[in-house]
């Protein structure tokens, strides 16, 4: 493959954008480093300390870019006009965007929020230890104060949130989502209805599991490297919460966690992780350590993980290939059970307290709950220490159920803790874009005879070459036109979820 | 404990220092984390990305260090004659020193010193998995080029080595050093020729083991802990050599490797990291982030892992304390094995081509061979391409054996790879500190019943009051002055030695 970006073109301007754009991007790397140490390997008693350290880069990767020379940079780059190839102009444009950003953000909030997101992230931990949602409080009051504040230095249109949501998706905004998500929450609701009472999946004697841990991770690194995860270029450790992070195309690590009962855990986990993980690895080479590096969009990114669990790996031709696997790690456990119950378990239908634990179709009501939730948090309608109340209240009126336990209900999740509102939209806009790049993925060639067949590479190959190669280079709307010729919609994912469960439940 | 510093007190100048000092410590030690990282679990394909992301942390360093800002600073503080306690004066003094040395030091030299020692680790490993010294020739050369270099910037008296010598004991140079290992070689082959011949203490069975890593590791931590390191705010791994490092006093990480074959190699590898470790947890909390947050010198630091691996648990005492822990793990292997047994075989004196696995006597000509390798590459009288044949030559001079895998011989250690020329003669002084610390330590209280019973918290809280919790605060000097009252002497060690070895081979 030619490289996307020529970085040895004479244009002195561009040059001197790359030099930047590489010392900026190996702090931020940097900073990766120090927090998947935190969540993997790093002794509980030094939070403080690595607070401390990883504040430090923020604010002095914010000097290095938010100055005086970089603002004459950005003025002659508008003034500009040499002509160039869309690519390096998009680099420039990517630069000048991510300064104008940063140049909004006062140095002494950068300062407040780093500290404040490392205290919020470690009594989160504490709160869940104990599942007491007031050990939490006071440090996410201060998160939400302060986000607060960031939406006024970023400015916005009508909703204070739309700045938020703007972080993670270009161009997204309270009232599109909110049109989208009432369709989706219709569909959902009509779709639960349809099954879930119909019948009640589960292996023969899974109650006795006690699938051990070692083997397990055995497995997943087993099914990442069939799924074309580069070990190569990246690790899968363990963690509380799965994620994936990049320190550079050339080292991507994912987590994933155990359940000693439960082997679909650790295993979509691992999964979901790797598709994470393949977009990352999956940049072209010539965008190494420029802001291009990264996937265009949260939204995006999900698609990637989600196309991989949900589309690809939550299909019966996926246990015809992995059946056998799984048999070899737990001969005993899973003698008796064929691809079909493997099939019909993976995809039941159930609400779960556990947002990454519930199913495919569920799954849109703890991502519509946590939108509503931060929309009233950043206009003030709803008060940190009412959180608790207000999200077992709206997880009773969608579900029936009732939490007795905040680590089932507003404790489960790790993102507020680091200041990650807006974030949680772009799980279920993931599944949108998965579903529509999917569909265009069996028009194109024989998807699931590959799969049958463990043929993944196949797959990764069409992924590589119409969404991760690009990085940043292509906007989201960009990339679904490219290659489905449509917009974000959710009639795709509708009709790719009813045709699949009418199939399992009748 | 009070605090050693009072860091609140009104002393705008002391306070402006310890701003800087913190930030300059945060990257330094944020860089200490990617060489961790890299020597543990990076992945084999992100090493050139990881050079880069070290090296563009080495350059904001000092550029954050030497600059005009801190040059005023440091005269300032010269001119500054206000009333300050000893401990405040001597942090003042350290910073200025550091500051000093570092400006000699131009920012181009930094990069390509960086870079070309990320280089050389990288070859070095390279060679060693084919024991091919050639593949590290280039990356050597050139490092060792760049180190004069290094060493003309600097300055010195007499031999560009002193400037090596320098960087690692405060007052080293090469002419006393040198006499000191004169007497230490004497002595060190009258006591080889008195006991090496003498017998070969094998352990019953030892070629039949087959000691699994994973219960080793265990094993190994829970002797960590027993020795008192804290692993609330540390952690062991392991890695290809050895080694200690740390992200604050709060985050210590230390290194082992293992052999299946033989228990030693794992178990007093962990002892002497333990003993680093335990000098860098045990520095007073009110250093925390300053200058003076480290052992006072590499042969002090050495001086407490060599007191925990030779002087303390190379003894009998501590074989009756370890002997029904190593049964707990290995009782088929260890059952008939007594005390005595571990207590003759450990301290086996025999020639080994391997430092790190030599006995407590022969150690020292593998140190003194490289300080003289050394002292002829840094004066241009050795070429690199020859060090092989020089090395194999003067081990052969030493000892009578021939090298035939370079592996055995000047591959062995990651030290030059790393640029860590003057670094060796650190281990023999070390060695001479601890014989006469632990002389004292004898008279001071009845050591060895501690030992025995595994009270091991008596010897740390010495070892911390005395040495540790200073940090840099007192010279090498001071340390063994203040503690032992006398200097630097081999008597001690040799006197140690041939007590100890007479009792064993009797």
């Amino acid at each position: 493959m030619n490289s996307i970006i020529n970085k040895k073109i004479e244009d002195p301007l561009f040059q001197t954008v790359l030099t930047i754009m590489s010392d900026i991007s190996d702090l931020r790397r940097i900073n990766a480093l120090l927090g998947w140490d935190q969540e993997t390997y790093m002794p509980d008693g030094s939070w403080e300390a690595r607070a401390k350290q990883s504040q430090t880069l923020e604010i002095l990767e914010h000097k290095l870019f938010i100055n005086d020379d970089t603002k004459k940079l950005v003025d002659k780059i508008k003034n500009n006009k040499a002509e160039r190839s869309s690519h390096h102009q998009r680099m420039l444009e990517i630069f000048v965007k991510d300064y104008e950003k940063n140049a909004k953000i006062p140095t002494s909030f950068v300062e407040n929020y780093s500290i404040a997101k490392s205290k919020a992230n470690e009594s989160w931990k504490k709160a869940r230890k104990k599942g007491e949602f007031n050990l939490f409080e006071k440090d996410l009051d201060n998160l939400i104060e302060l986000t607060i504040q960031k939406t006024n230095h970023l400015g916005y249109e009508k909703n204070p949130y739309n700045a938020l949501l703007n972080e993670y998706e270009e161009g997204a905004n309270y009232d599109s989502i909110s049109e989208i998500f009432s369709n989706l929450k219709t569909e959902t609701i009509r779709l639960s209805k349809k099954y879930i009472s119909k019948e009640n999946f589960q292996l023969p004697n899974a109650d006795k599991f006690n699938l051990s841990k070692k083997k397990q991770l055995k497995l997943c690194k087993e099914i990442a490297k069939a799924l074309c995860f580069d070990f190569f270029n990246g690790r899968l450790d363990e963690s509380h919460h799965p994620f994936t992070t990049s320190f550079s195309k050339y080292d991507v690590r994912i987590t994933t966690r155990f359940d000693t009962k439960d082997i679909f855990n650790a295993l979509y986990s691992t999964i979901h992780e790797v598709g994470h993980g393949l977009y990352e690895q999956g940049i072209d080479n010539s965008l190494y350590n420029t802001f291009a590096e990264e996937g265009t969009s949260l939204g995006i990114h999900e698609s990637q993980s989600l196309i991989w669990e949900n589309n690809i790996c939550r299909s019966l031709e996926f246990w015809v290939w992995a059946m056998p696997l799984l048999r070899k790690y737990f001969p005993s456990e899973f003698s008796e059970v064929s691809e079909m119950d493997m099939y019909k378990v993976c995809n039941q239908v159930s609400y779960s307290f556990i947002r990454t634990e519930s199913d495919e179709l569920t799954y849109n009501l703890h991502i519509i709950l946590r939108f509503e939730i931060e929309n009233e948090l950043i206009n003030r309608k709803l008060k940190t220490k009412d959180i608790p109340e207000r999200w077992n209240e709206l997880f009773k009126e969608m579900t029936g159920l009732t939490i007795e336990n905040n680590n089932n209900g507003c404790l489960q999740d790790i993102h507020w803790s680091f200041g990650g509102f807006g974030y949680f939209p772009t799980y279920s806009l993931g599944k949108l874009y998965a579903a529509s790049l999917m569909k265009q993925m069996e028009i194109e060639f024989d998807v699931w005879q590959n799969v049958k067949n463990g043929e993944f590479m196949t797959l990764r190959t069409w992924l590589r070459n119409n969404i991760h190669q690009w990085g940043r280079l292509k906007t989201p709307k960009q990339i679904i036109q490219n290659v489905a010729n449509k917009n974000l919609n959710s009639i795709d994912f509708v009709s790719y979820l009813e045709d699949k469960l009418d199939k399992i439940y009748s």
